[in-house]
């Protein structure tokens, strides 16, 4: 579709279920509905997926990464190629992050100052720098629909002290990153701010405080699902919505498995990105209604069942035994397939989550699927 | 669709443009135009294409390898999965090589005796045997719809008295294999002989004269393309249709370039399969009708033009620029797209011969393809 210049960028709650929320966000390039997954796609390819396969599973949106795109092709090069969604092909909206994370944990030689982030790329080995008006000006070059205040992701474990002074660097980014997004970005573009605070309550709580008196259009959790486990991530997500406001949307930024995802919709998360889906695919491991499995398993080298009876993705009529016959030849086809069944999963699940908040019956639903996840699964069973 | 078992294997010549032949080979399984150039799908699969994108491109009918499905995952399990077409998904024809010339290139400790082939499997190193019956076997197994005899691909150069006891060996072969598909096959399949005889003019017309007696439903021309040159290969060609049943299908195995299908088509040979397309789609070159390009060329890092502007393929409507943008990333999507792009060339390809032989303007059709092929390419051009 066309870019609609008259709609601006607008959430709205349509439906709750206790914590739980529904709604659409509205943009230029069409309404995202929430509960949300977004695919990655990293280097402007939600990989081994063509855009339309994409489109056709259910998503209303993907992410792509600022880092990977202003190293290559670079950002300049993209806007005068008429901008990231006539470059890959994608109509939809596209959120991208602000590059922060992708430099502390790709590139090397990496100096953060008051400034910005120097550091070098690890494609060329350029010396490069991201600040927060860098980092809004490249998304706005990329024609970025919501776009990532730059932030420090606080590594984990940090000190109280450390997690302290990273975060509050993050908020005076996140001011500079406003600023420059209020000179740089068009009508209806999005700005989400991102709290940090590591697993410390009150510094959750005065970061989300502060981001909200600074005032952007939806608001992010970051530096989580990073090794705290998922009770501290629940529970940082709730010190950390209760400061957040009702009427914008919340994105909990890299989860994750069904289960986090349920989880974080439980406690009142509206958005989410993730490269599981596409990674397992890579990976010879499928989302399936029955729980995960694994193709590279010898069991299904006769099993003429389809991978996921339940699914109406097109991938996942093709029957076990094929898809373990093309990952064991390491046939391209594998992941292919994969990739997309994984993807179609995610979305389903959602578009189920979103039914049941309609119809009242979240919880049930996040218990079953839950149930199915936690179930043994294949994954470590016997290989081939 | 449906195997129709009352459909038996038949051709028709439906028109002639001097030695070009225009036809239609009836299986039960749907019509194959000729010329026609058949994808391959070495292990099941056209390699990084969905079986209904390989259908979409118009082809009629796809090659599938008989060796390294006998290895992986097996004739007989295929068989037990209800043969390759359900398998895979691909629902129109299927023709099979007969392994002989993969246990020569592929195997290891091959022994060639008058019984057979003794091989060691490239894949776990285990002994096996393939013989005339055995290979039959197998492509029955697999529920192929077009057979291939099993013969031995004489090496090149070969001395004539090497020639001819290589291609006596494969007559004897073809006896047998004959033999077999009396006692193996089902109504409506087809055997296809192989001539073979170096460049030898006599030796090819005795191959061609002895496999005519013996009699096929088609005929292939092996041992080509393998270093004798474009007009050695076109003149051993000429001998050896000279001598065939102008009624029945010829096959050359293993052609070729766009110029080289072009020259055969004009020699009177009715189908084709290569790896080509789908090989050059994975080294990032693109055959367009403009030629060959090579999309590392950094000529086309900020080119917004079309892959291909004058092919109906969604695949040549990517921009040159992100082409070039996913192969220096390394991103899947571009061999998808490429492999694609080339398979649809190469159908549509096919699809002008075939309406320019109609229209009794096959030559300057071909003449003009070959200038466009003939011209400088970027191939050599300078690389990033």
């Amino acid at each position: 579709m066309q870019r609609d210049v008259r709609q601006n960028f607008s959430f709205t709650l349509k439906a709750h279920d206790g914590q739980v929320r529904l709604g659409e966000i509205a943009t230029p390039r069409g309404a995202i509905r929430t509960p949300a997954f977004m695919p990655v796609g990293t280097a402007a390819t939600v990989k081994a997926m063509l855009p339309q396969t994409v489109r056709a599973t259910g998503a209303d949106v993907i992410l792509a990464n600022t880092y990977h795109l202003m190293l290559r092709p670079g950002a300049e090069r993209i806007a005068k190629l008429g901008g990231l969604h006539r470059f890959m092909g994608w109509d939809g909206p596209i959120l991208t992050d602000s590059g922060g994370y992708q430099v502390m944990s790709l590139s090397k030689l990496r100096r953060i100052e008051e400034h910005g982030v120097t550091f070098q790329s690890h494609v060329d080995g350029a010396t490069l720098e991201l600040t927060p008006a860098r980092a809004i000006q490249v998304q706005c070059l990329l024609g970025s629909d919501i776009q990532m205040v730059l932030d420090e992701c606080t590594p984990f474990p940090a000190t109280r002290d450390q997690a302290k002074a990273s975060m509050e660097l993050s908020l005076r980014w996140a001011e500079r990153s406003k600023q420059a997004f209020r000179e740089l970005s068009a009508p209806g573009q999005a700005l989400f701010g991102i709290a940090q605070g590591s697993i410390y309550p009150d510094l959750r709580e005065a970061s989300a405080a502060a981001l909200k008196s600074i005032g952007f259009d939806g608001y992010a959790i970051g530096g989580l699902a990073v090794g705290e486990g998922h009770q501290a991530m629940l529970d940082t997500v709730d010190v950390t919505t209760a400061v957040l406001p009702e009427d914008q949307p919340r994105y909990l930024m890299g989860v994750g498995t069904p289960e986090d995802l349920l989880a974080a919709i439980a406690h009142g998360i509206d958005m989410f990105d993730c490269v599981m889906p596409t990674r397992s695919g890579r990976h010879c491991q499928a989302f399936s209604w029955g729980g995960l499995l694994n193709l590279r398993n010898a069991r299904y080298a006769e099993d003429p069942s389809p991978l996921d009876a339940e699914s109406a993705c097109p991938a996942a009529r093709y029957s076990r035994a094929y898809l373990h016959h093309l990952v064991k030849c390491g046939e391209v086809l594998g992941p292919m397939l994969l990739s997309w069944a994984n993807v179609h999963f995610y979305q389903e699940l959602m578009a189920k989550a979103r039914e049941s908040i309609l119809a009242g019956g979240f919880a049930a639903f996040a218990e079953d699927v839950t149930r199915r996840y936690s179930a043994p699964s294949d994954l470590d069973g016997d290989k081939t």
